[in-house]
C-alpha cells in the first residue's frame, strides 16, 4: 500500500493503478463502517484508493474541527489490512492554498435536515469531494448510508457536473446494541454511550409502526420524538420523516417510501442516524 | 469527424480517441479566433474535441441569449476542416435537466470587470466548463485571450478543483483593422462596424504610452476613456488597467505588468477587448 500527500505524488501513483478504481473518501479515525466500504470496493474493483482528510471547510465555526479524533498510524494499518492499494493524506495546505476561491454548491438537497442545522456544511463537503474525485479519478466511489443526506448530495453533484463516477452507498454498520458506528462515538463517556442507543431505538420503533401499516409522517415523527425525549441525557435537534430522494418532509408516506432521520445531542456530542422505509 | 449530443454518446466516442486530447469549448457561430484554437489543439494533441453550446446560465435576464447567432451546419464544416475529431453539441435539456441544482462558484476573480457588470455570468461559465470538462475528459483545453477574465476564472477553477487539465490561452485574433473577432460582431451594421475599431485604437494608444514609460494606471485609463468617448457611436461601460493575475485595479504598474481591458456598447452590441502589458 502506497501513501501520498501532494497532488503530483497522487497523480503518479494513481496512473500505476489498474482500472476500475474504487475510492473511499474518509476523515480518518476509521471504524468498521469505513472498513466495510473498503472491502466492498476491494470486492468490486481492480484497485482501491482511500483518502484521509479532516476537511476544515465542512465544519462550522462552533463545531468540533479541532477536537475531531485523529490516529493516522492506526488508520493506515486498518486500510492496508482491508486491501487498499493507495491512501491519499493531503494536508489542509495542499487542499486549500492561500488563493483557493472555488466552491461547489448543491442547492435544493442541501437545504433541509443537516443542511438547515449546519450552514455551509454541504458546500464544504461538495467542494472537497469534487477535489478528491479530480485527484483520485476513480470509477466508483463508496459512501455510507449513515450520512444519508451527504450521499444524496454527492450523488446529485456527480450527476449534475457529469463526473464519470458511479456512487455506491453501503449499509450503516452498527454496534451490537444498534448504535451506528461513528468516529464521534469516541467522545461519549460510558453513561452517554449507553444513552446513545436511543437514536436507533427511536428509529426501529417508528419502523415497526410503518411495518404495521402506519403511513402518517407526523405520527412516525411523534413516535421517535417521544422516545428521544424520554432519555434524560439526550437532546433532540431535529427529527424527520422525508421523501427518500427529495428529502422533503412527508405528511403521508407514498409508494417511494421514506427516510427517517434525526440529529440528537448526547452531552456535547452530536449524533445522527437514519433508516430507510421502503 | 463525429458529432454527438447526449452524454452516453459522448462517453463512447471519447473512449475511442487517442490521448492526449485537446478540447475547444465554444458557443458556436465560429470565427477565425475559434479556428485558431482548434488548429493549436491539432498541432499539440493526438486528438481534438470541440463543443458547441450556447450556455443559457451565463446570460443575464436582459442579455442576448435568444438573439445569439447560431449556424450549426457552417460550424461543423469549419471544425472538420480545422481537424476536429469529435464535436459535442449538447442541448439545454442534456446540460440542465429539471432537477439540476449544482453550481461552481469562483469567488475573488469573478468580482471585478465582466463579473461586476454581469452578475451570475461567471457562475454559469464555471459550471458549464466543469460539466464540459467532466464530459470530454481532455488533457488540454484551449481558450482565447479575448475573454481574459474568463480564462483567468477557468484557470483558477481548474487548479482549485484539481482538474487534471492544462489550460492553454491563445492570442486574440483580429480583423485587419484591429477589431477583435467575436460572434457578436455580426450584430453590427456597417457604420457601427467602423466605429467598433475604437476599442483597439484605445488599447493600442495606452500601450504606446506604456512603452514610452507611462506606469500610472489612472493616466492609461484616462487615455483610453478619452478615445472611446470621442467616438459618437460608442458608449463606455467600464475601462480597466488591472493586475494581470489578481485583476485588481492598479494605481501604478509594477514588474508584473498589467491587463488593459474594457467593455463598450456600440449601438446595442456590447463588445469587450483587452491587451496585456508586460
Amino acid at each position: 500500500m502506497k501513501t501520498v500527500t501532494t497532488l503530483p505524488e497522487l497523480r503518479t501513483a494513481r496512473a500505476e493503478l489498474p482500472s476500475p478504481l474504487g475510492f473511499v473518501p474518509t476523515m480518518g479515525y476509521l471504524h468498521d463502517g469505513h472498513i466495510s466500504l473498503v472491502k466492498r470496493a476491494r470486492a468490486e474493483c481492480a484497485s482501491v484508493a482511500a483518502s484521509i482528510f479532516v476537511n476544515p471547510t465542512q465544519f462550522g465555526p462552533s463545531e468540533d474541527l479541532e477536537a475531531y479524533p485523529r490516529d493516522l498510524p492506526r488508520d493506515l494499518s486498518l486500510l492496508e489490512a482491508a486491501g487498499a492499494d493507495l491512501v491519499w493524506t493531503p494536508t489542509p495546505e495542499v487542499m486549500y492554498p492561500p488563493d483557493f476561491q472555488t466552491w461547489v454548491e448543491v442547492e435544493g438537497l442541501t437545504q433541509p435536515l443537516e443542511g438547515a442545522q449546519r450552514p455551509g456544511h454541504f458546500r464544504g463537503v461538495a467542494t472537497v469531494v469534487a477535489k478528491l474525485f479530480n485527484g483520485v479519478l476513480p470509477d466508483k466511489a463508496y459512501f455510507g448510508q449513515k450520512d444519508a443526506q451527504q450521499a444524496a448530495v454527492i450523488r446529485q453533484m456527480t450527476v449534475d457536473l457529469n463526473f464519470p463516477i458511479e456512487i455506491v452507498v453501503c449499509p450503516t454498520v452498527r454496534e451490537p446494541d444498534g448504535l451506528a458506528m461513528s468516529s464521534r462515538n469516541s467522545y461519549l463517556n460510558p453513561e452517554q454511550r449507553q444513552a446513545a442507543t436511543v437514536l436507533y431505538r427511536a428509529l426501529t420503533a417508528a419502523q415497526a409502526e410503518y411495518q404495521e401499516g402506519q403511513r402518517d409522517g407526523k405520527a412516525l415523527r411523534g413516535t421517535m420524538e417521544t422516545i428521544i425525549t424520554a432519555e434524560p441525557l439526550a437532546r433532540l435537534q431535529y427529527i424527520s420523516c422525508a421523501h427518500p430522494t427529495t428529502l422533503q418532509e412527508l405528511d403521508e408516506i407514498g409508494d417511494d417510501g421514506a427516510l427517517l432521520s434525526m440529529a440528537v445531542y448526547v452531552g456535547k456530542t452530536r449524533l445522527i442516524d437514519n433508516l430507510v422505509l421502503d
